[in-house]
This record gives C-alpha cells, structure tokens and sequence, in this order.
C-alpha cells in the first residue's frame, strides 16, 4: 500500500464520488487518504476546467488515485 | 497535512457534498476537519449569495478546501 | 472550534443534509454536534413555517451552524 | 443534552431520514439515540397513519427529537 | 433498551431504509441490531411476498423493529 | 448470532443495497460481514445472470443473507 | 477471508458502488480493503474502456472483488 508514499511530489489523478475528477502534486496525506494536491486543476472530460493553487480533499471523497500519464 | 494550519486567518474555498460552495476566513478546524469560517459566505457560481459572519460547518459535508485566489 | 460554546444561550441557524433548515436557541451541544434548541421552528426559504419548542438534532444531519442574525 | 432523560415518560415526536415522521412515548434511548417507544404511530401529514404499539427506532434513522406537543 | 431482548421467541416487524419489510421469529440480535429471524417473510403492501426461512438482516439497514400484532 | 457460522460449507442468497442478490457456497465471514463465496453467480429475477468461482463482497453492502432453499 | 491473499499477483475484477467496474493485477490491500491494482483498466459492459498503469481504489467504494477468470 506504498503507492501513495511513492506518488508523493509526483502527479497523480484523484476521482471522486460523484464523478468529478482532479489532478495535481501530491504533496501530502494520511491514512484517511486525506490528500493534499499543488497545481491542482478540476478536470471534465479529461480536460482542465478550474485551477486551484494547493487544495485538501478530504479523503471519504475519494474512490481511486492513480499517478497521472 | 498542515495544509489547514497555513491557512488559519486566511480566506478560504470551502466544496460541500451536494455541490453548495463557502468561502471565508478560516478561524478553527479539527481532526474531523470541522471547521470554523469567520465573514463567511455561501457563493452560487462563484458570486457571494448569502453571508453567515461566523460558521461551522461540521467536517463530514466537505470535499476539499482550497485557499481563495 | 469553541463557536458553540460562545453560542450557548443564543440565536443559532442550523442547516441540515436535504436542506431542511431550523432556528432556535442553542441550550446543548456535545462532540457529535448534537444540538439541543429551544423556541426552535423551522424555516421554510427563511420564514418560520413550525414551531418546536425543545428540539435534539443528531449531529450527522447537521451541515452548519451560524449565529443567527 | 439531557432533553432524553427529561423526556422519558413524556410523548415525543421522532423525524426521520426519508421524512418518515413518529409519535409515541419515550420509554428508553441510549448513546446512538436508538429510542424505545411506546403507544407509537406513524404520523402523515401530522395525522396519525399507523399503529406500533412498542417499538425500537435505531438511531441512525433520526434527524431530530421533540416533546410532542 | 431491552425491547429486543423481551422479543426474543416472539415475532417481530422490520422496517429497512429503502422501504423493505420483514416478519419473522426473532431469534438473535446484537449490538449493531444485526438480526436473525426464523419463519421469516418479506412483505409487500403489508402481505407476504416471499419467504426465507432463517435469515440475518445487517442491522445498519434497520429502521425499526415492533413486535409483530 | 451463529447463523453464519452454522451457514459454512452451504449455499447461501445474499442481497445488497440497491437491489443485487448473489447465491454461492459460503466459505469466509469476518465480523463485519465481509462474505467468501464460491461457485457464485449474480442473479437477476431469481436467475443465474453470471457466474464468478470465487468472490469476496465487502460486508457493508449486505442487506441480508440466508440460506438457499 | 484470505481470499485476498491469495489472489496478490492475479487479476482480479472489482466492483464498485454505482456500478463501475475494474480489472487489474492486486499488488496490494489493507484491512480496509483498500486496493492497489497494476495495469488496471475500467471497464464498460466489460470490455476495457480506460487504462490507469498503477491505482489505489479505497475500500469503502468496493461491492465485490473475484479472481478475473
């Protein structure tokens, strides 16, 4: 379970519950999966529709990260 | 994770589940990522629509917080 | 997070899950947000649409709490 | 938050998650707010629907607790 | 709170969140208002619509639980 | 509460919220009703619709579980 | 229950609340069953529909997972 560990200060995606969709640095979480991304940017479709500086996602939110291609 | 502690007296973007949006100064939060906003307002497509002074808004109905631009 | 305490014997707003809205006079409060008001009705697009008396609120409805104005 | 404790024996009037809306007397509760009622009905539109005689609501199900009136 | 414990042998009504409902012999309960029933039924519109034998509800689905009339 | 228990080895109908129903040889529980089936197939209307040799359904999903008749 | 245990190294298929569907290599889990999958892909009516390389799916989202066959 390692993954995020090593995603750390790399890009990844992170999908939510309802279906919205960001991406950016993963900078930081804990075992909540609470994640705290830089860069951020809302994505629809694929493509980035909102950017945000650094934002925390509270992890309950959360149903799959993957580092970004 | 000190995401939130950097950003105590500044102003923040707060997303609910259910899509309802809050900015303002972050006063107070706590390991449920409770939180109290200070010269708060409820935003409807980005435009203040409503404004709280003080708040709580419990933990549970947050998606992310993000500091505002 | 001491805002309930500082709200205790006053005026408080208290949006819930669904949008079912209450305003009432905050007399107790514990760790889960449970509420107790008194002299509570509940708002129907911020008017008083019935009256309650005493009320306990489960926490987990609540979204948040504000002073009432 | 002993309004519970205050109200065992008394009548009280029990909303639902849902909408569902209960009237019966208080006869025992604990940490959850599962509640134990007595001479218990349903209530549509304020009228009564359903009888339960005894009956154990989990609490989890609940948004709020008042005296009936 | 020893409604369940008195219903013990006895037939018992179960409501779920969703609308579903069961009858049967109430046989074991837990903490978490997990339940079995033996000779259990569910019902539609207050008639039974399938029969199950021995069951096990998971309690977090529970609404209420009355003795049977 | 020793349905399960006494259920190993046997075929078993398990339902899930929002309506899915699964019948397979149960094998494994745990206490929070996470279910090990074998020989499972997913149901539609009461009829095998797929079949899936070993599978593992996360407890909180389970309306109820009892034995296939 | 050491279902998946057994299965780290395989692929299995996972099932998710609201009906998306994966497929990918287990190369980890935790009690919480949160996976992470390698050369995952999602899948629509099953066939593959999306590539993600490695991807952390957190457990609470999870219907089921089995052995891809």
């Amino acid at each position: 379970m390692d993954l995020l560990n090593r995603a750390l200060g790399s890009s990844v995606l992170v999908s939510l519950k309802g279906g919205r969709e960001f991406r950016g640095k993963l900078v930081g979480f804990d075992v909540h999966v609470n994640l705290v991304l830089e860069e951020a940017e809302e994505l629809q479709n694929g493509e980035p529709a909102r950017r945000f500086g650094t934002m925390m996602i509270r992890g309950d939110n959360v149903v799959y990260i993957s580092p970004a291609e």
